[in-house]
């Protein structure tokens, strides 16, 4: 096992009906920004029972956060906070908007260009407003971390900070609010989670038995229940699970003492930046390729992937990786997200551009070995195809 | 899955030389209380290694905290405190000196008699002394945890509290720490560990897929690594795993949104306060009883217990579960943690006295269910024999 520090302050209030308790987890006197994104949260009564946990304190709203969020839009929150010297953030939403809202704590007080917290990968961060969130959507673990994406839409640059001044201080999670999600949303989440944790489980091994029987428990809920959140929206048990999961795949936990990889999300985020492809669809597109690209070297987890997550125990070892990738793509596909570029309308005549957006961001030496240069990237992009 | 709320603010260091990072997580103007328990952290050089850790700082020592940490012995840790003037403990050593400094921590300033912390089992605490810990014994979790059982030498009454206050604000936990421990303390982490994930995992099924997986891996880890840990005592793998395995097994996270049991512990809690049996080896003698005792209540998770973990999979339901309490049973024997009453001549002329005692303490209706009445535990304690 790797050394490791594990430190994670985030309260989860989980449970039907646990919004109410937001009215203990806001400090009484709080000026609070509630922070949403489109008008779900307002039609689906979310936001209302948000607004009377909190009672009678002075609170102000902001909605319009994207899907992925924008400095551009971000900023006109901040002037907000400034403007009524709000003192705490609430985060209403997904991933998105609570990624943002990590953003907005962090930014209030910065002094010198915000953009620069990004550019920095939040190096340069001195402390943020303290917030807390209101879950609506299980996929991103942001309810339980520190990081968070942020695009600037200017340029289509999509850059990731961390700071330990963005844990939010409580997270509610109540099932019940994925209900009414539209089956894109559930199966966006399934897919997001489930690459969340292969970048922390599939590199190689280090004898972290109990960081490996997590990731491997936590990829075989996914694996059971995802098809069932889509066929069952109103599924209590479905649903919870599919809510504790993805805030379990990206909480820290399976990822402490173990390496990480990440070079999935690095890539997909330029797919996003540049075709706008929902987050989890990047992934989607790319993870499998990715895999059959760094066989190799990711030869021995590979192996375990397929016989622990997969049963596959029958065939040669490069039969066994083939069919535990197979497996895997088909899995995405099952919860009708596709995985091929062509799928979006992404051709070869991209990929020259992609790279360079992935040179642009400094992205030359990815992945748990620093190993995936752009010439790999190009590769994984190609396979993608 | 239940409604829970899960909240834990410990700051876990892990690995091979983690003591030295003591000195950025203690403050540097505290007057430091340094807890340990025997001799054994003042002959392996850990109690030196912290103290050098400790750089300046004002620091006193406080030795002798017994492995059932008494009322007594803590008490005179809390008048060196109150004399010196004291503002920070650090726990050097196993579950016991991190217990018994909880309760220190707990009842520096506590106004009234602090026995009373025990009676109301936490209830009536308003808050602690900051404090961390440095493990050098993987079993009770304790680290990584507010909880803490303490003994009152006078009238054998062992009981337990909790406080939101005495969760450690940092563990260090350094694997190599463990090479020089004797087998038995070895075997019984193994033990209390293991029955710690049982309390938690078998119970009655909830839908708590995470929780289950989670719960299976870390037996399953157990059972892989126990019996090596007791035969390569200086493999880091091995005892890697097993640190992070025996706190995993009790920081809250696999017990939350499930129900949980406690009933082993509670009769085994008064097997040491009255025979002075390792807290351990009390779990392995009450353990395998009462899963037989409680098996129609416990039939679906018993069930799953012997498939998912002992991968138990032919035979009809009871046989199924004979064999897995039988395993159980072995797997404790395999580590020289014998699991019968007769093993420390405690005879059947000792159960009216135990039973006694329960009553005293009003552990008359344990379990998920509450019903495990005077009664059942009896009948426990019989077929404990």
């Amino acid at each position: 096992m790797q050394n490791f520090e594990y430190h994670n302050p985030t309260r989860i209030v989980f449970g039907q009906g646990a919004i109410a308790r937001v009215n203990d987890l806001v400090p009484a006197t709080a000026r609070v920004l509630v922070l949403y994104g489109g008008t779900s949260a307002k039609k689906n009564g979310t936001l209302d029972e948000v607004k009377a946990a909190l009672g009678a304190r002075e609170i102000r709203e902001f909605g319009g956060i994207e899907p992925n969020p924008t400095f551009e839009t971000l900023m006109e929150a901040v002037a907000v906070v400034r403007r009524e010297k709000l003192d705490f953030l609430l985060a209403v939403g997904g991933g998105s908007v609570i990624d943002g809202t990590k953003f907005v704590a962090a930014a209030v007080h910065f002094e010198g260009d915000p953009w620069t917290i990004l550019e920095t990968h939040g190096a340069n961060v001195t402390g943020a407003l303290p917030f807390g969130s209101v879950l609506t959507l299980p996929a991103t673990g942001s309810e339980m971390n520190n990081g968070a994406v942020v695009t600037r839409r200017a340029t289509q640059a999509k850059l990731a900070f961390r700071h330990v001044s963005v844990f939010p201080q409580f997270s509610v999670l109540d099932p019940t609010k994925t209900y009414t999600l539209p089956p894109r949303q559930i199966a966006n989440g399934v897919v997001d989670a489930f690459t969340h944790i292969v970048e922390q489980y599939l590199t190689y091994p280090v004898n972290g038995f109990a960081q490996d029987r997590f990731a491997e428990g936590l990829l075989q809920t996914l694996i059971e229940i995802g098809p069932k959140a889509l066929a069952h929206p109103h599924d209590y048990a479905i649903r919870s699970n599919l809510m504790w999961v993805a805030t379990l795949a990206l909480n820290g936990l399976i990822g402490a003492g173990v390496p990480q990889d990440w070079a999935t999300h690095m890539v997909g985020h330029e797919l996003t930046a540049r075709y706008d492809i929902d987050h989890a669809r990047t992934l989607a597109i790319v993870l499998p390729s990715m895999l059959q690209v760094r066989r190799d070297s990711k030869r021995a987890k590979l192996l375990q992937y397929a016989e622990r997550v997969w049963q596959i125990t029958s065939g040669d070892d490069d039969a066994r990786i083939d069919e535990a990738i197979a497996r895997t793509r088909a899995f995405f596909e099952s919860l009708d997200v596709t995985t091929r570029l062509a799928d979006y309308n992404v051709g070869a005549d991209a990929i020259d551009g992609l790279v360079a957006q992935l040179e642009a961001h400094g992205m030359t030496q990815l992945g748990e070995h620093n190993d995936v240069t752009l010439d790999v990237s190009r590769r994984v992009l190609e396979a993608s195809l």
